[in-house]
């Protein structure tokens, strides 16, 4: 950072000491970083992070795949750990409270979205890691040792759910049950389908499942039926490429959860959904997809998109995995794992989510 | 039709003696025809049409643009006229009511849609013309002197609105209508857009200014703009090939109703609606769109489909619009220009729907 034509190391822009992983440049490969978190300011919570999952999107920004990358880049939006310090007008947490932060740490505060508990959809909303605080200053995100937020960001873990499997359900969890939600997808006895079984995906199962729905995985991999349904507790699954099992499966679906990020045909999964179905895109397409308009009316069907989900509604999520015993499916890798785990990411080779075990791994010598 | 292996000519299918003007192969050129019409059955209302509109897909039909046309075909699915006969355990209607059919004359009455007062969104429904019953009759529509139908397909008409506009409302009318409510486009001061200026945009129009909307036109047509605001009431008009307009458009509407049947771009329709916003394609597209996947993210909008709409839902907009005096503004023709009237139609040329005067023009001896 520049002040008065000076470079400031990011050790000493803020007051606090902080350590975490970086990556220095769209090779994307990090390393130990050096850097500094604000004071503890009077509407902020401090806490020590324990646990961070990995975002796939981690890895687009670790890489620049979107083009806009600042590095270092100090990638993590699913970190959760123990309060260390309050601000003096924090209300709602205390020192050792379980907390955590998402994809967020700020927005402006004042649009419409922002007044109703909708930040994430706020234009100015600044993500936890590689964005920029409104004081221009970087942030950076959960794979590190410290994290300082505003009191509004920070979600209350409940006792009942261990932090190791918190994490995940602070990005990969609030993108799927908030348009479960929003698009009256959540009524018990409904038929709902998930497409694509990562990340995501698996925990779209997990909270329809939990809302009631008889779930249908849809997939192009036929040698994930039996984890689909044996493991995850989907009702049925679908081999998408298979136009004799799509055919059975007309007008079946209410809904549609489609999680798939790479380009894929839409019209299949419009024409299993009932007239009056909802395909709810959560996966960030970057090229346009063909849309078949005469299914759309035919059957006064939808097709939407939705990203990840406003406060208010990530802790009503958080409680009611909680409640129904929602939790991702982990696979916990200490920090100097990350690189390795990237490359896995990659290849979609891990079930679900990676954790970084924080708390334990993460030390100054590593 | 064959009966018994011979062919039986349409005047006697039927008991009762009908006259109308068919098209009879795909040159669309339609002619004075003479066929039959069933006994008014008990649950039937039979009535004398008045009028009949020309929608633009009679045209479709009548030159079996969408391949399954039977003819000799007799087009027309926006008829009024008054009753002259009702079946003994009719409830909802006498002789002398004013009436009118719409584009289904029968649906199978039993799926969740018909439970739903959602006949037309019945797999099975059958159209008022160019169809066949569930007895395997061709169905013959409203370019004729007489119709019957069951009660439950016939809607009244409100004697304050008179029966040369009221046929449109029963196709262009209810298309645009029934989305407005349905995705919740109808709540007094919403920013209503309106694509194209059409039989179903103008009808559009005047639906959402009724509702209380601040309506915005946009159209690919600058001389479009003085009528649109002048004489229809919009308040304001957007040229979607001018990017200045369209960006200074950006965030700008909660919902946006589009009549266009011809391929266009949905990025921009879907950059200018605010976050949540919907977009209903009501034109039947039939090559697919570009879905513009990640912009439908980023402000959890959506892209949706809608056809005509349910029977209680038609009558209850006939009723909204002779309370709101809403009319489509028509140009009335005899019957004897109905091959000209539908090649202005294909031009377009025609503000804003033709009604066929069938009461006056309709004669034995045209």
């Amino acid at each position: 950072m520049a002040t008065d034509g000076k470079v400031v190391e990011p050790e000493f822009v803020h007051p606090k000491k902080a350590f975490g992983w970086a990556a220095r440049d769209p090779s994307g490969v990090l390393s130990p970083f050096n850097f500094s978190r604000r004071e503890t300011g009077e509407k902020d919570v401090a806490f020590k992070v324990l646990y961070c999952g990995i975002c796939h999107s981690d890895l687009h920004m670790a890489r620049s795949e979107w083009g806009n990358s600042i590095y270092p880049l100090v990638p993590g939006h699913e970190l959760v750990g123990v309060v260390t310090e309050v601000g003096s007008k924090v209300e709602k947490f205390k020192v050792g409270d379980k907390v955590g932060v998402g994809y967020m740490v700020d927005s402006c505060r004042s649009c419409q979205n922002c007044d109703d508990d909708l930040e994430n959809y706020c234009p100015q909303y600044t993500v936890t890691g590689g964005g920029k605080y409104r004081d221009g200053t970087v942030t950076y995100g959960g794979y590190s040792d410290s994290m300082v937020a505003d009191e509004h960001f920070v979600i209350r873990i409940p006792d009942s759910l261990p932090l190791d499997v918190a994490g995940p359900l602070l990005c990969a969890g609030i993108t799927v049950y908030s348009p479960l939600r929003y698009y009256g997808l959540d009524k018990a006895g409904m038929n709902i389908g998930v497409v694509g079984l990562g990340g995501l995906g698996h925990m779209a199962v997990k909270f329809a499942k939990a809302l009631g729905a008889n779930v249908t995985v849809i997939s192009t991999s036929p040698n994930k039926e039996k984890e689909a349904i044996e493991h995850l507790g989907a009702n049925s699954f679908l081999i998408s490429r298979d136009p004799d099992q799509m055919r059975a499966a007309i007008d079946s679906l209410d809904g549609i959860i489609d999680t798939v990020s790479a380009s894929h045909p839409i019209l299949p999964l419009v024409s299993i959904l009932k007239s009056h179905g909802k395909l709810v895109m959560v996966g960030g397409v970057s090229k346009p997809l063909e849309l078949p308009v005469s299914s759309l009316l035919r059957g006064r069907k939808l097709v939407a998109g939705s990203v990840i989900g406003g406060i208010k509604e990530t802790q009503e999520m958080i409680d009611f995995a909680a409640k129904h015993d929602v939790k991702p499916e982990i696979e916990i890798v200490p920090i100097d794992y990350i690189n390795t785990a990237m490359e896995r990411l990659v290849k979609a080779d891990v079930k679900y989510r990676f954790v970084i075990d924080i708390g334990n791994t993460l030390k100054h010598s590593s």
